[in-house]
């Protein structure tokens, strides 16, 4: 029995935990679906942050079983004509509004089918204009999870927003790259991977700029780098970061998400 | 199986996050009672305030499965002479303090019995004079999830704690209401429903007075507003709320819980 | 069924509830073994606050059922060369970096063996060098819950490591203590018990000093204390308190973890 896996569903959400919305958004999923599991990624992306939800969704959704049924509600447009959606890849499925939350995802996963949640029978009702967590998407997600045929919830689209997310650029030895996510210890997390910069590489030495303020010292872990030293690592989803100890490479760089990130390879 | 139903705990505190003591608390409710699931409401009510718990609790109770347990723990008296209750409704079961917290639910819910959970057989030993949530309201909560019968674990009392909550009055097209609530973002939740302040009248337009400052501007969802405009709305609760995007109504109007808003209905 | 206990996992982390560290880490566990359940203590231990996580563990394990996995990490090395350990006591198993976390279940528990989790085989891969969490101990965690025999897991180690924890001291009617931990609300615990400050005694009256500020009050629970006055109490769990309603016991005496304590027995 402790083999068998229940259903799954995550949260992801900028409701914050000090309010009724995440617990209500849980009621209306159990009272659908008393079988199924819950697991909260975070309910504390910035507040109508989309970019933000959408690469923190980026960074833990593999982690989970296959066909994991991943939510993510940071959706200023609630109450608007914004589609609610399912993705459905070779892996995953994934629920919440239209507006690119799932930009990343359709990079990363083979996405077979979109599917525009139309069909209110599966809704909550009645359905508020202001909280489609707990009235459409986390019902849909549990109606999902006890097996509905998807095509049964609505008619599938091809045109669903996407962001245009900056992507690195190598030209010889001159790597381009952006900050894409700034955590809440002021690292800067950038698009660059060990195929743009190898790790080999950046051993050898760093030469890399941000808003014309250099940081020369790679580290492999925390652990190896001075007190208010800026430095380069690669991080736990893959990404180059940069930080500094004790300190907010944000506020020292001056970066923001969109800043952009030079870097020359050193032979 | 997976349609089988766990018995449902949730817990609502003001214990916050940081230290041990929402695990302690659900330690205690699992060493009972292994077969319980455990979901979170939240555990940042503002410390000591009653008001805020019984109202965050009168929005999230209601989307879960009947029979469950409801758990909440704001409780400035622990220790001193204020009883433990259990709450049973026709569809809920409720355990917490008896100060006040249940107030809402004595309203939305028919009560058949008040317990006072003085049977202190189903009390983690020892008691501590500071902790009952994880020495008393968790364990009987287990208690009671594991099936025993409630006249066991205490007498039935009458002259439990209510608190005298404002009720809307309307005179003519005169309507008389309160704040009720002010939520983390500044958002002032009225208790005014769509009964005393229909939707049709409020979009014929708004006149609605807080403290000597007019609101305006009735919308149906938040996209509706113009940045810095205060708006009234209704929430996913039910009750009209007032808000400002990008800001806070709180502020603007110098409302608190308590405060007077009135409202002209357009015929 | 309801009776028949899943395997239990607790976490305990510095990670913070913002980022998608907890998520992912979760995820790790569950793809290992679907069949566990986890909760959560805490995740919001001051970042890299060994002891802060050490004496928050201290007070909550040991309300969790028999054999429950306790996971606590706060891990400045991560990436170092400190090993990942598995702690087994007579009741519980431990799981965390060798920094120091545990020294107080070295105290409070019957300690059987310490492995190395050195085998790679029950990490995820690729281990990266800054989220060993999701890597390596939340996978050995799901791996231990699921049957694996711990010697499978790595060598057993002797030379673990361990704080030096103040013991208190007692003289004729002089005990000497200290502050071994202050919470969010500015409390002071204190390592002093029933033990060494019988309350019969402290019921008598209250002689206490902290940076030559005295303490007279001694209460059995928060509501018998005036606003603004420094008192003490037995905490929730075990340790002697002082608190000041409404205030900051800590910035009042100017405290922090590790100002001594002095009490003079009054008999």
């Amino acid at each position: 029995m402790a083999e068998q896996r229940q259903p799954l569903i995550t949260l992801l959400t900028d409701f914050g935990t000090t309010d009724y919305y995440v617990g209500a958004m849980k009621g209306a999923i159990i009272s659908i679906n008393p079988g199924v599991e819950i697991v909260d990624l975070t309910h504390q992306i910035t507040a109508q942050d989309i970019y933000a939800g959408a690469f923190t969704l980026r960074c833990a959704y593999d982690t989970f079983p296959l066909w994991t049924i991943h939510v993510a509600v940071v959706d200023p447009g609630v109450g608007s004509a914004r589609r609610p959606i399912l993705v459905m890849t070779d892996r995953y499925n994934f629920i919440g509004p239209d507006n690119g939350i799932f930009s990343y995802i359709y990079q990363t996963e083979n996405v077979n089918r979109v599917i525009h949640l139309s069909s209110t029978h599966y809704y909550r009702q009645p359905v508020s204009n202001t909280f489609h967590g707990r009235d459409i998407f986390g019902p849909c997600a549990a109606w999902l999870a006890k097996g509905i045929e998807p095509s049964k919830m609505g008619e599938e689209i091809k045109d669903y927003t996407k962001f245009t997310l900056p992507q690195p650029r190598v030209n010889g030895t001159q790597v381009q790259g952006h900050v894409v996510h700034v955590d809440r210890f002021g690292n800067c997390i950038t698009n660059l991977t060990e195929r743009e910069a190898p790790s080999a590489s950046l051993s050898r030495g760093l030469r890399m700029m941000v808003n014309n303020k250099p940081i020369a010292k790679f580290a492999t872990h925390f652990a190896g780098a001075a007190a208010n030293e800026l430095f380069a690592y690669f991080g736990s989803s893959g990404f180059l970061e940069i930080a500094v100890p004790k300190g907010s490479a944000q506020r020292l760089l001056e970066a923001q998400r969109g800043t952009e990130v030079m870097l020359s390879l050193v032979s």
